[in-house]
């Protein structure tokens, strides 16, 4: 029999859902609307519906398939009870009892569990990635947020109230940058893809840099793909944009190494694309940041600083399905 | 029989050797110098004769009495491999296999193990104090250095190369303070004893307050007790001090609970004494710094802000014995 687990990314505005290989292979995936209306009990039949009809399709191309069970990644997610609790960018009011509801639907599953999905792309990580074989590690992931997952002695750390991971939330600069979530100065609005924009028109404006290829987009327009097509052209503030970055990103990481001791530090996320414009200033950071504990003699930092080896597209679907894998080998 | 443990805390000039019961009460306890020449092999010569003593002292007073092991508690400690390594405060060179070198003195201990001693501290916590029964929860130790211990899933995280929890060297002031460390703007230089000191003196400067009880000793003589014993009497700059230094440590607080989610933040240490003068800003404060998910609706955080149950004199060497219980628990 060849196992199989399915994930499911719920995102603001559609759900994946795919059937994924013990070696981390998506094996055929769909993907339905999340309800604007916030009708949970309809979204709970689609899903059922939805993972009938990949199961369906998955044995007809081979009958010796066992369905071990569903790994759901979602914002604001609870694992200890199953929830999903006041998440600002979907629909559903309140806490939604999300992986009862999944098992009423769909007793014949033997595990269905949920955590957000950052932490569940460090699970990703950890079971098909580049943390196979660590038991300590910390994941990133820089995208329209900064998420973040910590594996520490070869388990995610959820925290007594499920929520924990939170590294994007690290204060980087008292009083700095209004955050999403309304403080001041937080990892994430200078970090993710947003803060990548932010930093680049802030230093537009320093240096009144009207030559820069990045001068003729509005802030509305320019995105951080932008300041990588830039930088690799050479332009001077897309270049300062990935330094500052780097820099901004080593304070955080400084303090989560200074935290668990990981013996890595994945990113995950568009903004790793621009590879060593952001990574060596992050590194040649990190080893200002760090106490002399956490590096090496040469001055490196002990933690290996690497980008994530999940596949772009499949990782929410992949990431999701690893708490699968992981339930089964706790039991 | 009556399990005892033996606790060692190395110190820069002393080093404390206690006999714990299971119920975390001292039942006697020496002191030896710590060497200041470096001789590893005298001084293991030293730890094993003290340690006879109160063990033959012990049993002369109840011979029903069985000594499971030894923790100790010591700067720079790596549990994985049982070794001090480049102390700056203590005069041993490189990296002291202690472990290695007691356990081949004393092969009759079932368990010797070290860690630093803010995490024997935390490990003190949740075997004899206030974390009894909690399964997530860091502790702060504030003295003339801050250090910290986490509490994941009921065990103490020591990370990939054994040193994690050093929450005191989180960047709270990008270009801050000289920390001991040689960074820039880490907590240890804001919210040790010696940063409570430099923040009444910098309020001084700010306000000019020649009128503050705190104007008439230098910068040398000033202590954090001094500011204690002056907010006591209403002075507005030790007042301001402890109000100031409350939002600095909320800020390191909520970067650590963004990371492990703790059901309880615990305090140790001299600071700790100012009572609500600090504890009441430190709450406020957080729920400033605090994401929502981490807030009860009344707007204070989740996790209960907490001072540590250990006793100040023996807290060293209570905490480091908990390593023997922990080590038993495992087995």
């Amino acid at each position: 029999m060849k196992k199989i687990a399915l994930g499911i990314d719920i995102g603001g505005t559609n759900t994946a859902i795919g059937t994924v290989a013990q070696d981390g292979t998506v094996i055929n995936k769909t993907s339905i609307p999340t309800p604007t209306d916030g009708d949970v009990d309809s979204y709970i039949t689609s899903i059922k519906t939805a993972v009938k009809e990949l199961i369906n399709s998955l044995k007809s191309l081979d009958s010796d398939t066992e369905v071990l069970g569903i790994g759901i990644g979602a914002p604001n997610a609870n694992y200890h009870k199953g929830t999903i609790e006041h998440a600002p960018n979907l629909a559903f009011k309140g806490v939604v009892p999300l992986v009862a509801k999944l098992k009423e639907a769909m007793p014949e599953m033997k595990y269905i569990s949920l955590t957000n999905d950052a932490n569940a792309a460090a699970l990703g990580e950890l079971i098909y990635g580049g943390g196979r074989g660590m038991k300590d590690f910390i994941m990133y992931t820089l995208g329209t947020g900064v998420g973040s997952g910590i594996i520490v002695n070869g388990d995610l750390v959820y925290g007594h109230d499920g929520f924990a991971g939170e590294c994007g939330h690290t204060m980087l600069v008292p009083g700095g940058r209004v955050c999403g979530c309304g403080v001041n100065g937080h990892l994430e609005s200078y970090c993710s893809a947003g803060g990548i924009k932010r930093t680049a028109f802030e230093l537009m404006a320093y240096y009144n840099a009207n030559d820069s290829l990045l001068a003729d987009k509005s802030f509305r327009d320019l995105e951080a793909k932008d300041v990588s097509i830039a930088a690799a052209k050479g332009d001077k503030i897309a270049l300062e944009t990935f330094r500052v970055t780097g820099d901004y990103l080593a304070r955080g990481i400084a303090d989560s190494i200074h935290h668990t001791a990981p013996e890595a530090v994945f990113l995950f996320g568009g903004p790793t694309a621009a590879g060593d414009l952001l990574m060596n200033p992050l590194k040649e950071a990190l080893s200002k940041y760090l106490l002399p504990t956490f590096k090496n003699s040469n001055g490196e930092p002990k933690a290996k600083i690497l980008i994530s080896q999940l596949k772009a597209g499949d990782a929410a679907i992949v990431g999701a399905s690893a708490l699968v894998w992981k339930e089964e080998e706790k039991n």
